[in-house]
């Protein structure tokens, strides 16, 4: 997680909202990103997006069996179903999405059975931090 | 939707599954991807994503306000959620999808007043066609 906070305040300095993810297999870390979504006008920058796809990148496979999934806000339906595509073991974020959270908040696709793949969550580490920096973020947009 | 469904088909050329789909803004088409997950290796491949990407680039924008996007397969979670980070006003898709079908099926996000972006949603046209490209494609795998 201190990596993808340290993600997060990357974020900030590039004008982007300070969202950092992480993706770590067998307790390596395959890829670090942030939100892009100003910089790079691509609607599904999303740190989470651009993390699983370097990993997949750097892996040659869009499986990413027992990868786990860190970010320091809870994945939106997008990045959660993405998860679920890429088959990850685990999920762990430090703050909830109360407007979007897509991993216990507003919905849980990693926990439902219909879907072809679950996966289990974690959260809270990092939380307070992970807050701040999006707090102070739209506070000094406004 | 003909040129989503001429996509699908020009991914069975690929060996990929046949899912293609297509944006369009004020009648004209902005662009037409298809499915490229397995000669990608990336497990956000979809149509709808790379399609929405592709648009977002020619625009140069992330917000596709007023877009369409036309898939020959109900998105998936993680397209369905794509489309609302791009705040496309409609979805049009062929054919549901029953294991993840997201806008309609499973899950109905575009329709969720919690989400920050809520779209239109149609469906059927081309559906016979479109099941019958993906049923033909797993029948020929097996």
């Amino acid at each position: 997680m201190d990596l993808a906070l340290a993600e997060a305040r990357r974020a900030v300095e590039q004008g982007e909202v300070p969202i950092g993810a992480v993706v770590v297999i067998d307790g390596e870390v395959v890829s670090a990103r942030h939100n892009e979504r100003e910089s790079t006008a691509d609607p599904t920058a999303h740190a989470e997006i651009l993390a699983l796809r370097d990993a997949a990148a750097a892996l040659g496979t869009s499986r990413l069996d027992g990868a786990v999934l860190v970010s320091t806000l809870e994945p939106c339906p997008m990045c959660a179903g993405a998860a679920v595509m890429a088959r990850v073991a685990r999920v762990v974020f430090a703050a909830e999405d109360p407007k979007a959270g897509a991993c216990g908040t507003l919905y849980n696709l990693g926990a439902d059975p219909r879907l072809n793949h679950n996966f289990e969550v974690a959260a809270g580490v990092g939380r307070d931090e992970s807050a701040a920096l999006l707090k102070d973020f739209f506070a000094a947009r406004r």
